[in-house]
């Protein structure tokens, strides 16, 4: 184990290209963090300690070395993307019978190939149907920051291993807000681009007209460094965007001209507890925001997010919630029977209100180029707690940590998620994540901003200490 | 009336360009024609003279009328398109209580920025749920070539104008066939775009999941001006394509180099009439087509059209079938009714066999650019038609018109219609259409080989003689 070896993506991949460190020896170290710290973080579902070095081996030999973005990148992958010889779980017991993958996800593919290295598997919510990752199977994932605390879900295994130190780069899911949800709780940044902007095949599905794949890193850079690797349309896939990929990474240098930005008002101020609304006034104040905007209908939209998602995830899965109930996640599977049960008018009404929502959207983005607004309503919670508080409501708490990210990702709206630290007086050592939300397309907007308040020191991602 | 006014759009506009030809006479010989052929025909329900002259000679005052690509074309649209100060009756009774329309839809504006000139609204079937314009309301639309016939739907309006002459250039709509249908039975050539590349603002909608909206003219040219004045991205619609337009005209004098084409069997064989055989072997001839091809699960993939436009629609109208059910079209009224009761679960299984048929058809554009198959399964029928035989099967007529159609739009593809005379033995007069379909946003290489099927006098679209 190195000391040496750097924390980000970007750092460490310019070492192996320049042969000052060797994959190996990143691999390696990689395996040690997970090795020390995972039987508290509980990061890791499958760690692949020979697959990671005998590819290490291939990079530390391959000639073309100094062409590979991500040279010797060790990074990890939310349990629902394939990975050949293992079944792909998606959190549950069930798909445990399933058989294994023959193949890679194409986006693990498209990270190898850029020279990154696959070393595990991560926890998440079962079927991604959470933003807890109190997993029943294989137990809750924890906080790195705060081991008695969740770092949020479905994506909490991805967050947590980034936090952790354990990899520096992870993938996982957004369909609500599972990849905006942990990046808030764990103190990294996470990127979820528009909708069918990356391709899912070999992955596991949850609602398919809501399901974005994305990065979590330490630095925005990190993020459009994988993001470039992972982009470009997928000929077996409709669903994707067919352009030819346009990198992001160099735009980054571009700081915030002709960004103009507002901050949410309404619902994503009223539904924000005091250290949300701190952080976005301190990202705010960063980014130069003096207007305010209001998105109209949020809560409509919200409502359409949910039943869109219950319905459709309750059809994917009602020939096993017929023949073997008892082996669901007790914390989703009511949720699955009742969204198998909707009328199809609701549905109907919810995509309806989707479209308008969508447009409302399309109007702010004509006045600026960023929305500002929370990306959880609160730092990250007890585990096990039920209830919260918002707007003066009690709440039950699992569904409405999703409150501030489920109306974005129900439109498909491109969103990077930045930490900001110190602004719960309660708990101080805890992160809360800040949602830059952009055009569709316009990833490299939100990118751009995020790598602004990072060197304004507004916006930074610490290893936990996890002592 | 001057008979020297070009029937097609492109010459018609470069007279007007060259002040060979006043965009007034254009007009005055759009709605003589009208006037002289409308009572047989039935295609218009609103003839908007004044605006249409008002319009011209505006034109033909204008300093820079060399630059309109459309300088003087008379065209009109189904009546789903909102114009300016009319109710958007969308072939129904009931809209005809709603306000006038403030503002003309976005492509008929597109159009007239271009030069051409709106001169009416065109008969549809009542909501576009249906393939005949058997409109109860108003009556049919009668086929120009022969007037006991359905001049195909639910555009028939549109196709019938083109081919009686009495407009060069027609506006529509396409869900499950309504701009292929009418086009294969009135002998013209007919656009469907990609799905979500025309903006929609502005139209009266149908089944949002699967709504297109294109152009009928005499000409391939002609579609690809008109479609290159109507494309580009819309900020207010964020299902269309934000993508900037590429023009596709200049694309037409490529020829057929690189096209790989196939006939698509099976289905599209089975389901045909010897007539639309016959048709699609001369295309196949002309076009050098060697390959047959075989998209599997048509028949799945069509009922899922059949289900989302069922439930969709019947969602959409279901207060007014609350409140006023005798109000509605007889021939759509219980298909209406019958969609607002699915349950959800039949939807969710219709759009996950959507996305795994789509999934199909990119495998097929993997080995080439276009396929080929019948626009109908015959020509077109006598009005009032119940029962058309197909494959050995005795079927219920009206549906079954959108057997060829309706699979390609269910995912989106898009479809150049070209017509083919003379295939059915026993009705030498009528013509059918062949669909060329090309893979998601490659309209330009189907019409590439529409223009070469012109060039080698294989389809063509003469105006009816309406003896």
């Amino acid at each position: 184990m190195s000391p040496a070896v750097p924390r980000d993506a970007a750092c460490l991949a310019r070492q192996v290209r320049q042969g000052e460190l060797s994959a190996r020896a990143a691999v390696e170290h990689s395996l040690a963090r997970i090795a020390a710290t995972d039987g508290r973080v509980n990061a890791f579902t499958a760690v692949l300690a020979e697959r990671a070095l005998r590819r290490a081996e291939r990079i530390d030999r391959h000639a073309h070395r100094s062409g590979l973005s991500l040279a010797g990148v060790p990074f990890a992958a939310k349990n629902l993307f394939d990975i050949a010889g293992l079944p792909t779980l998606a959190g549950s017991r069930i798909e445990a019978d399933s058989p294994p993958a023959a193949r890679d996800a194409l986006l693990i593919r498209r990270l190898e190939a850029a020279g990154a290295i696959l070393v595990g598997a991560l926890n998440m919510d079962e079927y991604a149907y959470g933003f807890t990752t109190e997993n029943s199977h294989v137990g809750p994932t924890r906080n790195p920051h705060d081991l008695g605390r969740s770092a949020g879900g479905s994506s909490g295994g991805c967050g947590a291993a980034v936090a952790a130190g354990q990899v520096p780069l992870t993938i996982g899911s957004d369909t609500n807000g599972s990849i905006r949800v942990p990046s808030s709780k764990c103190g990294i940044f996470g990127l979820k681009p528009t909708f069918g902007r990356l391709p899912r095949h070999g992955s596991f599905p949850f609602v398919p007209d809501l399901d974005h794949l994305g990065p979590f890193a330490s630095s925005a850079r990190d993020l459009a460094l994988s993001y470039d690797a992972m982009q470009g349309p997928d000929a077996a896939d409709p669903g994707c965007d067919p352009r030819p990929a346009e990198p992001v990474l160099r735009e980054l240098g571009r700081g915030l001209d002709g960004l103009r930005s507002a901050v949410l008002g309404g619902w994503f101020e009223r539904m924000a507890q005091p250290a949300a609304r701190t952080a976005v006034a301190r990202v705010a104040a960063a980014l130069g925001t003096r207007r305010r905007a209001e998105l109209p209908e949020v809560e409509a939209g919200r409502a359409a997010a949910f039943l869109i998602t219950n319905a459709q995830a309750g059809n994917l899965h009602l020939p096993n919630l017929r023949r073997r109930p008892d082996d669901f996640e007790p914390l989703i599977r009511d949720r699955l029977l009742a969204g198998a049960l909707l009328p199809a008018a609701w549905l109907q009404q919810a995509h309806r209100m989707r479209r308008r929502f969508a447009e409302h959207a399309a109007r702010l983005f004509a006045q600026c180029e960023l929305l500002i607004a929370p990306a959880t309503p609160c730092v990250a919670q007890p585990l096990g707690t039920e209830w919260i508080e918002l707007d003066g409501q009690r709440l039950p708490a699992r569904p409405n940590f999703g409150v501030m990210s489920q109306p974005i990702s129900c439109i498909g709206l491109p969103v990077v998620t930045v930490p900001v630290w110190g602004c719960d007086a309660a708990q101080p050592h805890l992160p809360i994540g800040v949602q830059l939300i952009a055009a569709p397309w316009c990833e490299g907007q939100a990118l751009r901003a995020a790598a602004a308040l990072e060197a304004a020191g507004v916006c930074s991602a610490p290893v936990a200490a996890l002592n």
